[in-house]
């Protein structure tokens, strides 16, 4: 029985809290079925684990094929956060083992940042904002990406969930200790959600995720920044590195206006952060147009996949950004040519 | 054959890089013999591993006790870094160990800040600010402890050389993408230091000594500050978090002028840092006298020892600062009568 419709793709989102896995026909349109794991792919020393994560992907793909009554996959994007450095396992391993146990032709391999933004924009030039725990801002003029920022919270991350709430607990310690700068409305917060100032760096620094520690903080500076002007003022100037973010890597306006989207779960902050950010962005991208992100990373993914597949992937190639196993596609296309003549 | 000198006392300083052990009679003057292990003791979860610094402690005490011909110490100082959150251990098994090993009947058991402070300034009043990779003030008007900052490289140490490392790094990365308040003369050397600025993230979040990773860095700011605005600002604002932190803990002018000296391996960064720092001390404490320190915290930690065994302690007690083993010198007064008796 021939499938006559479009072909299926695959997306993948792998990220900190776990995976999700979504089919569908490659068309616009919602995904025929999801599937979403906890279990976070593995990071060793030779970056994301392939084996890892095709454990998780091959029965995931055979359990949403089933769903579906389908018995191909055309092609597979994934995303995942550290692909531009952690990615070599998967970009060496993916096309292979995808080809043979499940006749992969297509696949894709992104930057996190790059799903969000497929996600948030489609294949428009524009420039998007993730804002989490960390920071990082894509643009792209459809001709290469530029990204600023990104660089985890001992680096940068300017503006991120973990550098608020940092800058917040920065301020209660310094009420704390009789030193300038500091609020007393913040070091009321940090004892009523960590306990003693004195006992912070013996719960904070042993643990694994500290920027989340950090991160959780930062609604506590929200939560002050109406009365309090050094909560507001951290939250201005979180603002005002955000939009100098999106300000770096938007494309100039060239008869079209770019688009700008926010996205991640920092806009949660609600209005306290909402505010200084849209003022920030009229001050330093007044030519570009805000919107709302149409989907999210693992809507991106699937857009991606549906590309490669058949309408064409117009966002830019890049071998850490958004990389094309090209042989793999080689394939696909001579195959799709054998199937069209059989 | 009866020992007619003053006693004999033992002074430790316990950090990063070791332990360091010097014996010499309880009276001021250099020590008669000193060891070094490079041997850091052990912190586990349940603070400093006292088994671990006897370990070292008693095979190093007998050491020098052979060396120097003495057959008693009077009285033990031990310094240590995280001594106040983390000396528990050492409180609790110190004070039995040395009296029954070595018949120690004296003991102080102090914050590394404590014995930076003796070492430096001794029994008088003032404030001693303590800057390597992380940066603490601590003052004292003889009556009680006054602490600022000490919070670690992400809860504050500001100015300290993580702090500088880190925002010469930050200013490095925001000239990569683009973003206002970069530096390429810091980009430049963040290139010739630890490779192309992608990489960086890699080499340095899997580190266990990420402070220190970013506090190589600060001799690279101060190296750029004399042709670098941005450079020459990150110092310019060190010195100011610096000053602050010891105007904080500074006690009044009470007719006796307070005496305020720096210590640490931060001041080898020179006069780009040094410079800076006089301005912002003579601006935040005018009427403070600024001093050589006399001695490190080895120095401290013997003048402490001396204090419990001889001409008696002025620095003021405190459990998590400065904590005597009351129990033991209850017994050595009780013992040094009985010797004066017999």
């Amino acid at each position: 029985m021939t499938d006559r419709g479009a072909p299926w793709v695959l997306g993948v989102d792998s990220g900190g809290s776990g995976v999700r896995f979504a089919l569908r026909r490659a068309e616009p349109g919602p995904p025929a079925g999801t599937i979403t794991s906890k279990e976070p792919v593995r990071t060793g020393p030779a970056g994301i684990d392939a084996e890892h994560l095709l454990a998780q992907l091959l029965p995931a793909a055979q359990e949403l094929m089933l769903r579906t009554g389908t018995d191909r996959i055309a092609a597979v994007a994934v995303g995942a956060a550290g692909m531009a450095t952690l990615g070599d396992a998967l970009r060496a391993e993916l096309p292979g083992a995808l080809a043979d146990a499940l006749g992969v032709r297509g696949l894709a391999l992104a930057a996190d940042a790059v799903t969000a933004y497929a996600g948030a924009l489609g294949q428009r030039a524009g420039a998007v904002v993730a804002a989490g725990t960390g920071m990082i801002a894509l643009g792209t003029d459809l001709a290469t990406w530029r990204r600023a920022d990104g660089w985890g919270h001992l680096l940068g991350d300017s503006g991120g969930g973990a550098w608020i709430g940092r800058a917040g607990l920065d301020a209660a310690l310094r009420a704390h200790d009789g030193r300038p700068g500091g609020s007393a409305a913040l070091l009321a917060r940090l004892e009523a959600v960590f306990g003693a100032p004195g006992e912070l760096p013996g719960l904070l620094y042993p643990r694994g995720d500290r920027p989340a520690v950090l991160a959780s903080f930062a609604p506590e500076v929200a939560g002050c920044a109406a009365a309090d002007p050094v909560a507001a003022g951290i939250l201005r100037e979180a603002a005002g590195h955000i939009a100098a973010s999106a300000a770096a890597v938007c494309p100039p306006s060239a008869g079209d206006q770019p688009q700008v989207a926010l996205t991640g779960g920092l806009l949660k902050l609600g209005e306290p952060l909402l505010a200084p950010l849209r003022a920030e962005f009229a001050r330093l991208l007044p030519y570009a147009r805000g919107i709302e992100a149409a989907g999210d990373p693992l809507d991106g993914s699937l857009l991606i996949a549906t590309g490669i597949a058949g309408d064409g992937l117009r966002l830019p190639h890049d071998p850490r950004m958004l990389w094309i196993a090209n042989g793999v596609t080689d394939r696909d296309r001579v195959s799709a040519k054998t199937d069209q003549d059989s």
